[in-house]
């Protein structure tokens, strides 16, 4: 490993992420040709996942393909899938060497790609710049080995960790800016999640507007009673754009009627009390293909993540204003024993957003 | 004005913040000496108030004085107080130019000591780095023209803005860099403040600890009943750092009488509804001299300050952990009708503090 990959690799990284949110269930992965101290192809796995990032870069390169350094961020595929190896297409283009993070953990490629690499003479080199590679996979992997997509959670609310005042007013706490921000948080993944109650509050679309992205995230709503208002901006973009509602299993059948007629995806899941099982609804929405939700919140929903210990990342937007205690906590009751049970979480970065602040933590283990 | 004059001004501002918490209820002035490009003398208001930094950088500099330029952080004072004014020794020392921020608005200077100096043929710049400077000396300017000391106030939280778990735990919250640049922040302000919940359940000492620093900060507790603990880390330290208690009018002679011959001083505030009026307290800490006034909650008395909207500065210490909805919120109820009544505070900055971060805010106007 030397300065040359870590820096090629971390461009191929950067690409990689560009396929965020639209090429689920497959993973987002980057991939740069070098030949000679030159770049003569990039790509990125495209919206739907295909064709693969190996594929668009190769296909660029062209016969400067010969001789090449490919940096490719997750294992080089070997089995016959919707498109052919590309393993087989680098060999074929004469590809010297392959450098990658690490090996797929899909059961599929699992170390077969390399060993078909090297088998044909490909020098393989592995273990650059691994640590960010998992941060960018994290979703694929969890859902590959988990059964579960990877869960952002997103809180914006006011300096003391409010997210509306005791009469639910909560347009706006935080800027335009922040607001902004989010738009293409939602983008980065594959869907976007809120609890019925936020559904009902705000009428939300959780669309993600002004980026001209080429697929719009799945919108998952938490409703174990399916309660929520058939006029509203969900309902009416259900046929458009993916409406997904997790809902408890004994639930009125008209309601089921008119959501599927809407054009929802209605998906039972298993209850834990009086609430619908977190896991559990993870565990639907890993099944049904996704491996990045970004939930943004309310209190109630977060909460059930957050005690459930299934939070990847916890993104806080701060407003500089203060509600009181009287005002909607952003996260409800956790039920903790004491301060040491409470989920703890790293910092990843803090920095100003507009008038409010931007801070995000990930999961400590 | 020139780039020379504001390098030169910061510096003397620099050192003039080095004697906040130390001079109340003097201002905590910084002065530069400059002779023909080298720096001559540099001194700051001293702890107690005097010498004063014009008198402390003379004393340095000497016959270097003579021609140089002067640049004081406020007016140089022109009346005879304690000391000769700054003014007469600013002259009899040859000093050929002064640069200032401002003039001063204690009424027996506002002018007169430029007016002195100018008459003597010094020449006298103002308006360099008037902004910088007004946030130093605004503790200093808050008490002099409405008679309270400015307030910060400090919250270190939960990502979720409580301050304890249900049951009051609250020891971590955050880590130990963030307790340590609390120590930091008592010792730059004249008093270090709490609500009697917090003192009855942390029973802290609030002093300045392992900054060697060369005058503890008074202590404030706001107790409208008195009902604090005779035996705590307060009560035992009181003889040798200032204890201050603000109190209800109608309170029990014992307990007076107890705090009293403990070495406490007792300030009698005025009451509103069942609490002590928060801007009642203030002017009583005004009146008895303070400038600067460092709150570390709980979560009433922040409510009460915040309601009353007199708080200048607010620092949060946010942890990466979350407790939940049946915590303690760091700020208590504040009786807003809309989102537009809250009170809003501007971003000075937001860093990471070991595993936390700190974000300051300041007062919206």
């Amino acid at each position: 490993m030397s300065a040359t990959d870590t820096r090629y690799m971390a461009l191929a990284l950067t690409l990689g992420r560009r396929g965020q949110g639209m090429c689920w269930p497959n993973p987002a992965v980057g991939c740069v040709l070098v030949n000679d101290g030159r770049i003569v192809g990039r790509g990125w796995t495209q919206p739907g996942g295909r064709p693969h990032a190996e594929t668009v870069a190769l296909a660029q390169a062209g016969g400067l393909a010969r001789g090449a350094t490919a940096y490719v961020t997750l294992e080089p595929c070997a089995h016959h899938g919707k498109t052919p190896p590309c393993c087989d297409a680098l060999i074929a283009a004469g590809i010297a060497r392959v450098v990658a993070p690490f090996q797929d953990v899909d059961a599929r490629v699992a170390g077969q790609g390399f060993e078909a690499l090297r088998k044909d003479g490909v020098a393989v080199t592995t273990g650059v710049l691994a640590d960010r590679a998992a941060q960018d996979h994290a979703g694929f992997f969890l859902r590959t080995e988990q059964g579960r997509p990877l869960i952002t959670l997103k809180l914006a609310n006011s300096f003391d960790g409010r997210i509306a005042t005791a009469s639910g007013q909560s347009q706006w706490i935080t800027g335009a800016q922040a607001r902004r921000a989010v738009h293409g948080m939602r983008a980065r993944h594959d869907a976007v999640m809120v609890g019925a109650g936020t559904a009902r509050a705000d009428d939300p679309s959780l669309t993600v507007r002004d980026l001209g992205i080429a697929r719009q995230p799945v919108r998952v709503v938490v409703s174990r009673h399916l309660e929520l208002p058939l006029l509203g901006q969900l309902a009416r973009s259900a046929r458009d754009i993916p409406l997904w509602i997790c809902h408890g299993e004994a639930v009125d059948g008209e309601r089921v009627k008119a959501w599927q007629e809407l054009g929802a995806t209605l998906l039972p899941c298993a209850l834990d009390g009086l609430r619908l099982n977190a896991a559990d609804i993870l565990a639907q929405l890993g099944q049904a293909g996704l491996t990045r939700v970004f939930c943004e919140g309310g209190s109630s929903l977060a909460g059930s993540l957050l005690a459930a210990d299934i939070v990847d990342e916890l993104v806080g937007f701060t407003a500089g204003l203060t509600i009181g205690a009287e005002g909607l906590p952003a996260i409800g009751a956790l039920g903790l024993d004491s301060l040491e049970a409470a989920p703890r979480f790293e910092l990843i970065e803090t920095r100003a957003i507009g008038p409010d602040i931007l801070h995000r933590w990930r999961r400590a283990f």
